[in-house]
């Protein structure tokens, strides 16, 4: 069998099995869950078995450390996982939920019922832990999936979907219903994104290379995002406080997660009260500053501190590292407008008390998530109550910034009615 | 300037028109569409000239008279096209409405609020009147659009453009907030269903083909409906005047729309009741009949009446015609799985007073509609209340069935805070 025809057959099952997803009780799918995580525990010491195997294989072929250390599971990893499948089968099952019933002056009743998507294509690096989250989330919002976990994390991966179909099969689910992809060949990437008459969203995770060759080469829906460039806006009638704590907390609570704060905005009004406190706090981090001409003058040198002039690139960069760009603006428009301009329509944020400059940046950042007085780190599926996410979407169709279970299910139109026709 | 440059400065301009329209006020929205009405009315006599021009060419090259007849113009039409400006005005604005505003444990409150897409490219074929349909859409839910319709009707939609022009400039909204195509080169199609960085999604009107080619070349995410294969289910637990009732007005309203039933399925335990008396109703229509060997068995030869047995082919077809396959399943089951397999997706009704089967029809029915005892005449914008249509989706993706205003829109995060930092 080539890698196209065992992906096309995979899709097959996987379309199969989405009916039966689409039609099983809410029960049913947390019972899968609780099964799985029992199958895990029993399982622990084959996972960790297979983990070592992927360890070494990596180790042997000098797999960067970053890399190797998502690589790894550790039997708390292992306990992390199973209680991530406890809080998912508490979330609140979004299937057949339905809203906005109405009556219409036909007399009909006309609302909207949500519905799972069908099958998913998932696509993520060698992290075995998104196999179990990615599966956990499918399931719950009544969708089969296709899984294309990273070659690096292959003996990890097919462990885990042991422990899927353990749970699957204890509960009269089909085993179809999650399917871990057991090729190393790359053609499964290429057919999985195209298979469109088996697959109806793709949900990539990873590095941009991966998501913009796949965004390229899809023909499926893809639910993406590509860079978190975010921005924090200090406006002139900033608390001061607030101002500097949720500038440090955004660019320092981690460093390489895509909601941290890349630039910071500063009103040249405010510029010279907050820049060198500002500055001062973020040496304490090591934070490198890469400073507009206004903001070098206001921050006379600080024995240490790496900084440089910024140049037009460092707006569009999302450094993922303990590096600042700082740009001074005459006032809100031009920080909103750089914000559409250089930025990349994830998160940003603006620290002030004037209520109409609130109201006008909530209203004109272009941005999944656009925050008031709160760090760019509050951009997070469970800091939204979403429970879980799949993933930060910064596409605008369908589902835009975190993308929780709501965000797997569609909504159709149901009509009741009482025998009426249409005149 | 070749086409693709063309295209690309109409695209930098729609961009940079949506930023503007994204930000106007519902006052003057309305104004601009009341200003067009107005425009409309001053220029009819021109306008009925510009369509004269492309009837004259339409008739000198053989147009099929179902697609002149599209084309043609009248006074009463344009009056009726001033008074749909007048509804869309009416329509509650979608921009800007925030929901499931909430407090999280953190004390941040996140909610959802309501954004125009961007910008909307439209493609249609020689339909005067959906140029002024699509751009008042467009502009009431904050977008900027790029139209392009058919080239027989070239001339009257450059006429209807300047009164669009008109109505914008005169309530100071950019001009390029609504832009018709002024080129009948193809190329210009490909060029727009590609740029994008400057157009956010493809609504396309239109014939089957022309909808397959554009999803198929698009790289922009595409709103659209392929075929209307509808199914009326009527169950042995049918009220025996609501299922006629039904039936025949699904089938007989209107032929050429995209909800009238193509397949009739009734229960065996009540075919031999229902479809004799249905079969001399429908055969008042003139309704030829594509007839499974079951129903062929049921309906003794009536006098004149047109009528074949069924071949595989027919299930799968939307005639658009005064045709009508039916079929005997065994129970409500068979006719879900008919109709999941069979079907397009779009709108499918069940006819029963039983809850369970009603229950279990809505929910296993895999169609942007699903209708319990009403005709599937219903699945429109209007009836359902949404107010007015750019079109039907039967895509899984972002919207599903009758797509109004609030298909037009994405729902971003915002967050209100108070000084948060992520802990």
């Amino acid at each position: 069998m080539t890698t196209a025809e065992y992906m096309r057959v995979m899709g097959q099952h996987a379309k199969a099995a989405s009916v039966l997803m689409a039609q099983a009780s809410t029960q049913t799918k947390n019972a899968a869950l609780y099964a799985m995580a029992e199958a895990l525990h029993q399982r622990r010491v084959a996972l960790l078995q297979a983990n070592e195997h992927d360890i070494q294989k990596a180790t042997a072929s000098d797999l960067a450390p970053a890399l190797l250390e998502r690589l790894e599971l550790t039997e708390a990893g292992i306990v992390a996982m199973a209680e991530g499948l406890a809080q998912v089968a508490a979330l609140v099952d979004p299937v057949g939920q339905t809203t906005e019933l109405h009556y219409r002056p036909s007399g009909i009743q006309v609302g909207r019922m949500r519905v799972p998507l069908g099958v998913i294509g998932i696509i993520y690096e060698s992290r075995p832990n998104v196999t179990l989250d990615a599966a956990s989330l499918c399931l719950k919002s009544g969708n089969a999936a296709i899984l294309r976990g990273g070659s690096e994390a292959a003996a990890s991966n097919q462990a885990i979907a042991d422990c899927i179909s353990v749970g699957l099969q204890q509960v009269n689910l089909p085993t179809s219903a999650v399917q871990v992809v057991n090729t190393t060949d790359r053609a499964a990437v290429g057919e999985l994104i195209t298979m469109t008459e088996y697959v109806d969203v793709i949900v990539p995770r990873g590095g941009k290379s991966l998501i913009e060759r796949i965004s390229r080469e899809a023909r499926i829906p893809v639910i993406k995002h590509l860079d978190g460039n975010c921005h924090v806006y200090l406006d002139d009638e900033a608390d001061p406080v607030k101002a500097i704590d949720i500038a440090i907390n955004a660019k320092t609570r981690r460093y390489g997660v895509c909601n941290a704060m890349e630039t910071l905005l500063v009103a040249s009004a405010c510029a010279d009260r907050l820049l060198p406190e500002l500055a001062q706090n973020l040496q304490k981090f090591n934070i490198e500053l890469r400073l507009c001409e206004r903001a070098m003058l206001l921050l006379p040198e600080t024995l240490g501190q790496r900084r440089q002039i910024a140049v037009e690139a460092d707006w569009f960069t999302e450094y993922l590292a303990p590096v600042l760009a700082i740009k001074v603006v005459d006032n809100i428009s031009a920080a909103i407008d750089h914000i559409n301009h250089y930025g990349s329509h994830h998160t940003d944020a603006i620290v002030t008390e004037n209520y109409s400059k609130a109201q006008a940046f909530l209203t004109q950042v272009d941005s999944s998530s656009v925050i008031v007085n709160a760090s760019t780190g509050f951009a997070d599926g469970f800091e939204y109550g979403l429970g879980a996410e799949i993933g930060i979407s910064t596409d605008k169709i369908h589902a835009r910034g975190p993308v929780g279970l709501k965000g797997l299910t569609s909504q159709k139109y149901i009509v009741l009615g009482n025998g009426q026709v249409r005149h």
